[in-house]
């Protein structure tokens, strides 16, 4: 049997084992994986340094090796946000609805974990410790699927939760790495419905693609974001301006940073180049549509590459639209479901404009970059669901949880 | 642009306008489409007629050519069907959770539409309307596309349904049916996901298969049940026996009646032979393993197709085991996670049964035949989930809806 498919049937044992374990067991798992962490800093620094070395010499980008740093601060970040999910409130067990048939029949739904989670992640060797701590926090069995530019730092990862596990009541295999990162490796676990309950891939828009046309297994659908500021006619000049400047610059690497600005001609008339003026002045390119080139000198012509791009950098594009409608066909064509915001002073646009856009998150007069598990109150965060089934969102620890009907009689059959 | 494609991009358009229709308005709709299947009655049945001439002459079995029948009751119990769906509380605009931030931020999830449902079935053609009326119920559009041997009934039912939404403010495309029945259209429709958010196979083992294989727009996987009984040492023999003969006998085509009998050694010992002449006079064949063979002369020696086998008949494979654990590992490795029952007056055998066995409904003393949307006092049901994402076990409306966060603002930009 190879490693995918012996890991798989591995992990799917110790998940019907997992769904008795106590809240208490569990964060005292979890704190002890926080204590290891630390301990072994060292150690993680210099295997995660064989990766850095290794992704130099392959001539990496600057920001795919800094996604890749483990430093002292990041561990310290990592071990502190461990005890915060241990004082979050245990999902599992939670009872969901309670029926009493007249035949003394009972019903109850109750939360329970959902089985053995697969996860399909790049660069970033702090998913393999967020996943594995989520995961454990909800009874679910996790088999981590990380890049290979971070095997050393992914696997040392995994051999220090394993080391805090063995002092615990959790068996170690709850938590498993696939060593072999070749895309066959990857591809199994697409396909292996019987040990998987779900695929989460964590990544950018090619791997979340390929992940949702090629699984069999039920996939999570974790976000790429092209969202869009909508100004409308009746928007106020300088809240219109912060706001757009807030979502496009603030952190523009992440998924709810806005990639479009659509604005109403009549707004644009009066206020368009001081808009544009205002992101030229923060470094961001401007792509428009033909009568923003006209308007100001330094905007490029936008492509219909344009509308789709997910630019997750300094660049913005910028449509004129003579109506909400119009946004919202614009939006509903290169959209992805993330985030999409109106500004507006006019309620019924407002209303039009969140009740018809089909997005996980829709706002009136308020920055995108709020859609986050941790603004929401969360806690933690899964990932933010773009698609409709399941979650949908930023995913908190319910994301990571089905449920059951337990149904007690005393011999009732069905008439 | 062919069929499929073309009645995706139309149900798509429909469903952003559905979002904004009254709980009246569907209301009024449903009553309508209830009154036009009265008045259409002669109609439908006529049509419905075309299809089963033409079944019979294809040599189809009685029991398909029954479950494809149209006639003067089920039409009447149709429409009653429909009245009742009226009564039943609108999921959609629901609030979910209401987040009230600091910075004067208002976050409200609320209960919104999937959007457009597409429904592949096979022969029942009252699975049309019964699709086309919970989908408007939740503001959803739907695409239905069920088999060729019920295309005159699917198609007379479609034409009723418009009839009746001809006379309301909700457009007649909110329900479409895919008349080219070939292989071709199914296959598009796994693969619409530009205009599709879900698809719904209704149907046999084969039928739901294809589907989760094949289709990469998210499924709800509604069940096939081999479904057990697990008969503990402790069991009663009367409950034991009368839950055995309720759960296999009462309705053996449906998916919550069982296919398997795990018996504790114990227990089979005192009362095994009991029970097998208990079942055979109801004219239950059995299958059992050696020591049942070897018990009672008239069962045929089981294979391991028989331990997978979903039988819908007055068949049951019927397996000596010598624990708890040894029945649980069983249901692992051979169920389909759908109802699963343990006969026990031992509280602790129960408990290990109902917390380990991964399975939407787990029964302590009662037959498998309750897992039922109406049963569960839920009023309406689309199927019954074996899946673990978004729904599990019965599903009533609340499946067919999604969430979206609706976020208030003043302005509000993140720090």
């Amino acid at each position: 049997m190879n490693e995918v498919k012996e890991k798989g049937k591995l992990a799917k044992e110790v998940s019907y084992t997992l769904a008795n374990v106590s809240t208490e067991e569990k964060n005292d798992a979890l704190l002890k994986i926080s204590e290891q962490l630390l301990k072994d800093k060292k150690l993680l620094i210099a295997e995660n340094q064989r990766d850095i070395i290794h992704g130099k010499a392959k001539g990496y980008l600057e920001n795919i090796l800094d996604r890749m740093l483990l430093n002292e601060k990041r561990i310290e970040d990592m071990a502190a946000a461990i005890k915060q999910l241990v004082e979050l409130q245990d999902p599992i067990g939670q009872t969901i609805e309670m029926i009493e048939k007249e035949n003394g029949l009972k019903i109850e739904k109750k939360k329970v974990p959902l089985g053995v989670i697969g996860m399909i992640y790049e660069a970033r060797p702090n998913v393999t410790v967020d996943a594995a701590t989520l995961a454990l926090k909800t009874s679910n069995c996790v088999i981590l699927r990380g890049s290979s530019s971070a095997i050393h730092s992914n696997k040392a990862l995994v051999q220090t939760i394993h080391r805090a596990l063995e002092k615990t009541s959790i068996p170690v295999n709850a938590v498993q790495l696939i060593e072999d990162t070749s895309r066959e490796t990857a591809k199994e676990l697409f396909h292996l419905n019987e040990y998987l309950d779900v695929l989460i891939p964590r990544g950018g828009k090619a791997l979340i693609q390929t992940v949702v046309n090629e699984s069999t297994v039920p996939v999570l659908e974790t976000g790429a974001g092209n969202c869009h500021l909508y100004i409308d006619k009746t928007a106020k000049k300088e809240m219109a301006i912060q706001i757009a400047l807030n979502a496009k610059i603030q952190r523009p690497s992440v998924c709810n940073a806005i990639e479009t600005i659509l604005i109403h001609d009549d707004w644009f008339k009066q206020y368009g180049i001081e808009l544009l003026e205002a992101l030229t002045l923060q470094g961001v390119e401007i792509y428009g549509d033909e009568r923003v080139v006209q308007t100001y000198s330094e905007v490029v012509l936008a492509t219909d590459e344009d509308w789709y791009a997910e630019y997750l950098a300094l660049k913005v594009s910028v449509k004129i639209v003579s109506s909400t409608e119009e946004a919202i066909k614009h939006i509903h064509q290169y959209g992805t479901k993330h985030s999409e915001a109106i500004i507006t002073e006019d309620n019924k646009q407002a209303q039009i404009f969140l009740n018809t856009v089909d997005a996980a998150a829709v706002y009136h007069n308020a920055s995108t970059r709020f859609t986050d598990g941790f603004e929401f109150g969360y806690g933690a965060e899964i990932g933010i669901s773009t698609q409709k089934l399941h979650a949908r969102g930023p995913m908190g620890l319910e994301a990571l949880t089905s449920s059951k009907y337990f149904i007690y009689g005393s011999g009732q059959v069905r008439q």
